[in-house]
């Protein structure tokens, strides 16, 4: 059975939306999903770097955001003929790991714990197919990348890329 | 440059002395590492199976254990001519996440954090080498499994074996 390890956030949880709501109410300001066309929203406003990283510190920040549209269902589907692995970045945000546990148990619980892996650097997992939206992941990974499309990604080229879990659904079961 | 991944619990923590010593105080008893030949505690003491692991899901029980003897030591050398990453099936008690890391970050700050990996299946960890205490860690990895003895796996046989850190010093390093 081929294995998929797949990204937490930005492809099966919805951390822009909660980040950017926060952001636009603290700094009065309206800044909008289209405006991060390229780019992530520290790059935007880097000038309040510390601040936009620490909404992603508070330890509750992952525990209540959107499930990805049609993943919970997509993922079900392919766990039957797929190996499926969580594998989150989760080192970068050591205070958010209980509510990134807790959250893939209410989300995901048709998938087994065991296969939940909070990591750094994503080249120490083995699996075939690697789900993620950042490049950076793929340079090591040797397996075959997927980027997964969001805001600050849509001008990388040269990945094969899905936009969204439909995309993803056709891609591996078509 | 080659990979060694490098268990957390009864390899570089000893969980073991602090565990017993909760045990035998809370129940009058005077258990000893010899007693443990060929088993663990919850295979010695089945009626107190879960009353064992609730040592083990009280939140703080890894923050403060010992640092195996000559594991800092040996791993800094080996970091010199190896990758090192530290993989600890953590999901098994997810109340443990926090102290495992600061445990980390404690005893093994020369080592970059995005090297840690809180798993729980380690089929998932794409390394040369996986040292570690149980055996069911290696049946599916696709590396060289290294077995450090415990007294639970002193009958273990097949595996390349090292008894200490200084044995691993040899077997990567002379």
């Amino acid at each position: 059975m081929k294995r998929i390890a797949i990204d937490m956030d930005g492809v099966i949880a919805d951390y822009l939306s909660k980040q950017l709501a926060l952001f636009n109410r603290d700094h009065n300001e309206n800044i909008t999903v289209e405006d991060l066309k390229g780019k992530k929203l520290i790059e935007l406003r880097p000038h309040l770097k510390d601040e936009i990283m620490n909404y992603l510190k508070e330890p509750s920040f992952f525990r209540d955001l959107e499930v990805m549209k049609d993943s919970q269902e997509v993922i079900k589907e392919l766990s039957e003929h797929y190996e499926i692995f969580i594998t989150t970045a989760a080192m970068e945000f050591p205070t958010s790991f209980t509510a990134k546990y807790e959250w893939l148990r209410e989300h995901f619980s048709f998938l087994n714990d065991m296969n939940f892996v909070f990591c750094g650097d994503k080249s120490i997992i083995n699996a075939d197919y690697l789900i993620d939206d950042n490049v950076r992941h793929f340079k090591r990974f040797s397996g075959q990348g997927i980027l997964f499309t969001s805001p600050h990604n849509v001008y990388e080229t040269g990945y094969v890329r899905v936009n969204n879990w439909q995309e993803v659904r056709d891609y591996f079961l078509k």
